[in-house]
């Protein structure tokens, strides 16, 4: 169903996430216009060359004026830089949404700057890949994942509804929450595996008696897993690392108390435990397919083209 | 090619590894006849309903007697046993080798039982998925990965070479390394990666202040991948842990160690060295890829079909 929600909406960083909605918004004609606005020129050109809106420019306050939805989707330490930027040139009315990885901060950055004339709702899709840039997105990234809004208290439940069926226009379903709890959520769901992911590969690759060519060829045997989440981009880890530090170090905390207690199943060979914690972790995976997070099929279903390897697993 | 590499083949243990053999020694013609034997009636019915052999047995020495070749596929914890059982039977000249995920132990183990008139060269197929039990296996697990065969120094070179051209011929690539180092190696590229996500999934599932349905719903965001490699076999990973206990211990400390001075990073928002990590590791997984080990399609080109999802990415 074609359905114009919003008549002009600008996006304010066009990486993965602002460049999948551009191909989102188009494919299903969810605005009239769509103007497009990044750092650089060099990723501004990019974006332009894949057609991917209907005005650009590398001037945030230019490209938000008239606009109907403004949709911030930069690093989240970026976010009250944006927020100055284009506060003054807000159309009175007008919806200003983020996709940030972080809640708290973003709100802490960006609130201050937002005149009372515009309702600010910050967002975050939970959907995403390893990789960025304006030609990693796709139209079909938000399909099926949730994304969630933590309005503030005062936000105009209008707004919100109308915001929410935008997203639900771009194939998600949409979760409310407050911002602190959602910061909590996404520190156990998506930064502390982040961070374990970088940190066993940097183990990995400080070694001295294992190589890293031996890493490299016998990775299939578990580690390859962790080096997809480590290949994510530094500079938006870096910004979540920074502004969900209380969650992130509580949930390392946590973690670390946990890996000690196995740690010393294992140093005592307690094998009735190792095998009752290895246990009660299968569920999760069987509750993660039935709720359609992820697929069954073993190795996530990948099928590595090697140079010997001229069959499909059946 | 077809070539039979050895008249009669019996494989001790009939789940995800031994029936992948199975089907493969099948497939390429390797084998004049295949013996199977598992412990229970059970897996050997399903086996048989299977059509993965020529002979089925539970008994160990039956199963090895006049075989030419003898796979222990069994979880490392019991190739004592295993070894003890079939002793007798051997064949004098035949090769016994195994799959072992863990060597030094399994060297221990078996060693002792093994007459001199019989080759035993240990072995390590780098190559699984995340199922187990004679259902899982399939023909083309091996095609590409590597498998470790780690001989004793007594080894009867040609022998080794008879092995190796029949690793070779289920599409693998085989190197050689002594059981230590093997170990060593696989602690960190498999057996410490599985340990970690155990215990990730487990710190997700004890915490009080986000539900389990909340972890579910947004594990897109990261969590997902980790809950592949523990929703691995129980028994298998405890036999793991217990039986390469040293390397296991040695690569946990140095994990902690790093994620120390991370966490460290994190609390003082050193944001510089934070960049500097997570721009070190992401040249790790271009290796992978380059060597054939892993797809280069984001997010492991999974396309889930959930409920409102009815498009690819493209
Ligand atoms: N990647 C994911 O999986 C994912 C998932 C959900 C949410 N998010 C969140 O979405 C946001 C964008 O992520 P992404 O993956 O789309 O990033 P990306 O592909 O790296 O794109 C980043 C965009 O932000 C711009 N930008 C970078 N630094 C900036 C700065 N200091 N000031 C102004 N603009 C800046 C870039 O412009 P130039 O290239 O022109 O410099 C580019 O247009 C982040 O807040 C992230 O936390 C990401
Ligand atoms: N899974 C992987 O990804 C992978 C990769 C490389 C190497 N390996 C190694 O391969 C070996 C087999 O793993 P798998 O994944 O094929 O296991 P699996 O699918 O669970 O099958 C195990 C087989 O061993 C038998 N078995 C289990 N416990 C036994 C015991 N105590 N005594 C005698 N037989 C027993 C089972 O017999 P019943 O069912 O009849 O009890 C079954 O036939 C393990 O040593 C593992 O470390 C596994």
């Amino acid at each position: 169903m074609t359905q114009v929600h919003y008549d002009k909406i600008a996006l304010i960083g066009i990486g993965l996430i602002g460049s999948s909605l551009a191909r989102m918004i188009r494919k299903a004609g969810l605005a009239g216009s769509i103007t497009i606005a990044s750092r650089s020129g060099h990723t501004l050109a990019a974006a332009k060359a894949l057609d991917l809106g209907d005005h650009y420019t590398t001037d945030n306050a230019e490209a938000v004026r008239d606009a109907d939805l403004v949709i911030v989707s930069v690093p989240v330490g970026a976010s009250g830089q944006v927020a100055e930027d284009i506060a003054a040139a807000l159309k009175p009315g007008s919806t200003v949404t983020d996709v940030g990885s972080t809640k708290a901060s973003v709100i802490r950055q960006m609130q201050p700057h937002m005149p009372s004339h515009v309702q600010f709702i910050p967002g975050h899709p939970i959907a995403g890949t390893e990789q960025s840039g304006p030609e990693a997105g796709f139209a079909e990234l938000f399909a099926g994942r949730w994304c969630i809004l933590t309005p503030l208290p005062d936000a105009d439940p209008d707004a919100v509804a109308r915001l929410t069926r935008f997203w639900e226009a771009c194939g998600s379903r949409v979760d409310q929450m407050d911002p602190e709890h959602h910061d909590m959520v996404l520190a156990i769901v998506s930064h502390l595996p982040h961070i374990i992911a970088y940190n066993i590969v940097g183990t990995a690759d400080d070694l001295e008696m294992v190589t890293e060519s031996e890493v490299i060829k016998y990775s299939a045997s578990g580690f390859r897993d962790f080096t997809r989440l480590a290949a994510s981009d530094p500079t938006m880890w870096r910004d979540v690392c920074l502004h969900n530090k209380d969650a992130i170090l509580e949930m390392l905390a946590r973690f670390s108390e946990d890996l000690a207690s196995l740690q010393r199943m294992i140093r005592w060979g307690d094998g009735d435990k190792l095998f009752e914690l290895f246990t009660r972790t299968r569920h999760v995976r069987r509750s993660i397919i039935e709720a359609g997070q992820d697929v069954a099929v073993p190795n996530f279903g990948r099928n590595v083209q090697a140079p010997t390897d001229s069959a499909k697993p059946d």
